[in-house]
């Protein structure tokens, strides 16, 4: 168990007059959020949201091919069009005498990787009236799943030829990412493949519009996109080897030449404010913009992430966060999802994880299996329930694998299980067994870092399950036997965002000269802490040890072992639980 | 595969003036129902129910003890004196001329082990005013759960000293039956274990009350109940040696010399019905009433058990019943719940096996884990859903263990479990899955049964879920490989007592000379007949050796293995189905 550690109380320094902004602009999946912080304070004083108007919720689909996701960058354009003035208006309502002249810098993160084909200029295809309909000179969604063949493609010729290359990534090149999508598309669709000069993640574009740098050979590029997903690393010259690409196909491998040799974090500025953009937003032409990152990992940021410090982004999925300084000796952790220098914080390893499904699974016991309604079967019921139990009372145990496992296992064809089931097993019973079994996910994961060396003091969470259900967050605490804490930010990813605006202005333009500095500022924590429980903790290792032989022999090649024990000590220590 | 086998039609011969009748007491858990049935033609004639008034549905509980459960035996006194009367005037009512002196024999199936306390005389203890409000002093239900320390205790000594007891009842002595409950009761309540002269069964009890036989000493035992529950076997000189269970309690030694060292088959007569209860019943007086047994085994006999033919007793629980020529050599068969010369046909081993939750399954998740009411969420509903679906299509794989395993893990430790889960999984799937697992439970016993010699063809099924659920039966076939017949009595239990009746009765008594000859005029099936189609049974060979690793892993304190390969299997089997 580790002793909480002390948190700068958030604090509300009141709106000056003199008061200086940062505009954080965080495009998820299906809009585009427009924040505006307090540099000095870290009060939210406008937010807006834009909701991109294509396919289904922003989405652009195939019916014919259930894989599929695309996104329109019109989408994008005219959601910083729309969402940032809105906020803006709403600060003007907020806080007498707001002046937009007053916001510093803007920071950027996007979903990824979101790879996007462009022309020489670094205009997107899919602005051009010939390809307007056509799915492949779209933006490829993270969530696109068409290149499945080619991930596994680049996997083996990795293992076979480059095996570090795999290291960085958790062992399994994916078909959500970058070279993955750009080989399938030069495989499937020649024309926009032909056509596009070179290919941006979305976290580059938007940096790029916005201070005018499009020019793909010119435009500063996220080295958080290119490291986590484009396979970059210094070690190795930054993107892979052309002849490794080329093996993949003749046509990759030219295209890195069109591509970058050079990353940058997220402190350094990609650019000023074009006055076009200045006019049409109603701010300072020249301010600087960030240079782009992934939401998750200015989320961790914005959520006070640091050395020690653990960030948990709760969603349908989750995301998890932590850094290591870079001039200390990590070795790489297996079943990662990414270990990129700076793709976090500048100077420090960004280390990012997670587990494919959390609040999905708790949505998909409430919606499919148990349609009791509000009474019975609702969120709020069930925790009801569940909160009146013991840990183990309920003699239940799950594997959180309903959308299979990202880390450590780094397996999508695996399966949720539950056992222990009797005829008195109630829902309440197994909904906690199915929050149980993430926080187990989550404890595996923590673990994981702790082997390797990367200690873990406290979890900061963030994520609408993080601010509403505090018997999730007591779990996690009673399970991990860390304290839990919760971001004092609603929007952490947009705070993130705003946060590296406010570095990319920097002291002496309004700013911040560091992100720690920002984060002291402008970050903070809500006041509860979850603290873990001893007694509880006691009997969650007890059922984490089990919880570890399901894993292993369900989740591991090379596990060999028996299971006759796994049902006997559930019932022993639920029969003990319940005197 | 195994091919159909030839089965008697039905015959309905119509209603003969000179029809001969017998009478079949069929005492259940919480009522007793008498049966008029017609030799000749099987055609049940009249039937009434009355439920014990005593306790809760007729069972005795003590608040403080969740394990207790008794009967008093006055309500199945008042049970027989109100049911058969209403049997007879349902039968003038449907039979013209119907004359209750046709009535030739009766027979009587109980629970069991159900033991009562009784005196010199025969008299049970309950009657009497001082023992009317002593638990102790009522009947001992077969669910009673009182005596598991003792059943341990038992089940200790004879693994250490008398192996060969064990091996005729599944390695494990029950808490449920009889020793366990006398030695229970002589230790927790010496007033009346001490005023008891003798215990009988439930299934004596009848007969012996009925034909005014009562002298414990004097009485014919049911060869069914001694055999399954007291241990006795002709192979060690009847029940367990007196020095073995002084060794558990001496007072247990001096018990033995007071029980008995015969037993009997229920082709016999106990004794011919007295004059009082003739009168009291409207009955002829003298008519034989055949020794009692069990219900599940007059149940098999009423379904058409007979060699090569498994007759399965569905229920919130299913009892299994065959038999095997006692002529022929047959080896202990490890995990059954017993096996006895005679238990079911005179000449023939009976064998006895059981699922610990079948309907008991289904409800559990129909009115416990989804309350979706009668659209989405009852029995209906949900196999409507599941027989849309082909096996392994939804990629779901469960164990029946949610009340343990009765055959052939013999354990009641064990947990329901249930792989296979995503995001997408629906109420009907798992529904499907809950169901097939009873199938994989119920080919696991087949399997043990052909394992040692015993050939199963076909297989008869009886209960309301047989009765009811065409999609269970259809499940069964494919599953199992094996046609799945339905008995045509929905009485399987009263209509193999009155068969006993008739047998007891004898040709010469209006009756039947044989079981068997009793079996093809009186029993019969319903003409639809669940085949399996053989390419369903290929993807449940392929779900059950699944099925297998994983009951051997969880099941088995001796296995040793690795389970990586099921939830890739059952993906790839789910995405070829779905195809």
């Amino acid at each position: 168990m580790s002793p909480g550690c002390p948190v700068a109380a958030p604090e509300y320094n009141g709106l000056m007059k003199n008061s200086k902004y940062a505009l954080g602009l965080d495009f998820g999946t299906n809009s585009v959020r427009a924040l505006i912080v307090d540099v000095g304070s870290g009060n939210e004083v406008g937010t807006a949201i834009f909701d991109y108007p294509s396919g289904k919720a922003g989405i652009l689909l195939d019916p014919k091919d259930a894989n599929l996701a695309r996104q329109n960058p019109a989408d994008w354009i005219l959601g910083v069009e729309k969402a940032v003035p809105a906020a803006l208006a709403e600060a003007k309502k907020k806080v007498k005498g707001f002046d937009p002249a007053a916001v510093v810098g803007i920071g950027v993160d996007t979903t990824g990787s979101t790879p996007l084909p462009v022309d020489r200029a670094g205009k997107p295809l899919a602005l051009y009236k010939e390809f307007k309909r056509n799915l492949d000179a779209q933006a490829w969604l993270w969530k696109d799943h068409t290149a499945h063949a080619e991930a596994a493609e680049i996997t083996a010729l990795a293992a076979a030829e480059r095996p570090e290359y795999l290291a960085k990534c958790g062992g399994t090149y994916s078909s959500e990412w970058f070279w993955s999508k750009i080989l399938h598309c030069l495989r499937v669709a020649p024309k926009a493949a032909s056509a596009a000069f070179s290919w941006v993640e979305f976290a580059d574009y938007i940096p790029g519009l916005l201070t005018g740098v499009t020019d793909p050979l010119k435009m500063k590029r996220s080295r958080c996109a290119a490291g986590h997903k484009a396979m970059f690393n210094a070690k190795w010259g930054g993107l892979p080897a052309k002849a490794f690409l080329a093996k993949l196909d003749p046509r990759l491998g030219e295209l890195r030449d069109r591509l970058y040799d050079r990353t940058y974090t997220s402190d350094v500025a990609a650019g000023g404010l074009t006055g076009e953009w200045a006019k049409k937003l109603g701010l300072r032409p020249g301010i600087p913009v960030a240079v782009g990152a992934f939401d998750a990992h200015l989320g961790g940021v914005g959520a006070g992430v640091g050395t020690g410090r653990f960030v948990k982004i709760i969603g349908t999925s989750t995301c998890d966060i932590c850094v290591w300084p870079a001039a200390k000796r990590l070795p790489d952790i297996p079943g990662l999802c990414g270990i990129v220098d700076g793709s976090v914080l500048p100077g420090y390893l960004g280390l990012e994880a997670g587990q494919s499904a959390v609040g999905d699974i708790f949505n998909w016991f409430v919606d499919v299996v148990e349609p009791g309604g509000p009474k019975r079967g609702s969120h709020a019921a069930l925790t009801r329930g569940a909160a009146a139990l013991e840990p183990g009372e309920s003699g239940l145990l799950a594997l959180d694998w309903h959308n299979g496992n990202r880390t450590v296992l780094v397996d999508q064809r695996l399966t949720g299980l539950i056992l222990g089931l009797t005829l008195h097993t109630t829902p309440a019973e197994i909904y906690r067994a199915l929050v149980e079994a993430t926080a187990f996910g989550a404890l595996t994961i923590i673990r994981r870092f702790e082997e390797y060396g990367v200690t873990v003091r406290d979890v900061v969470n963030c994520g609408g399950i993080a601010e509403k259900n505090p018997l999730v967050m007591q779990i996690y605490a009673d399970v991990t036997g860390l304290p839990m804490r919760v971001a004092r930010s609603g929007q952490t990813c947009a705070l993130g965002a705003a946060m590296a605006g406010a570095v990319a202005a920097g002291k002496r333009g309004g700013g911040h000269a560091t992100f720690a500095e920002a984060q002291a500022a402008m970050g903070g924590l809500k006041r509860a802490v979850f603290k873990p429980v001893a007694a509880r903790h006691e009997v969650y290792l007890e059922l984490y040890a089990l919880y570890r032989a399901l894993h292993d022999a369900f989740g591991a090649r090379d596990w060999t072992g028996n299971l006759h024990h796994v049902m006997k000590e559930l019932l022993a220590i639920k029969d003990r639980q319940r005197r």
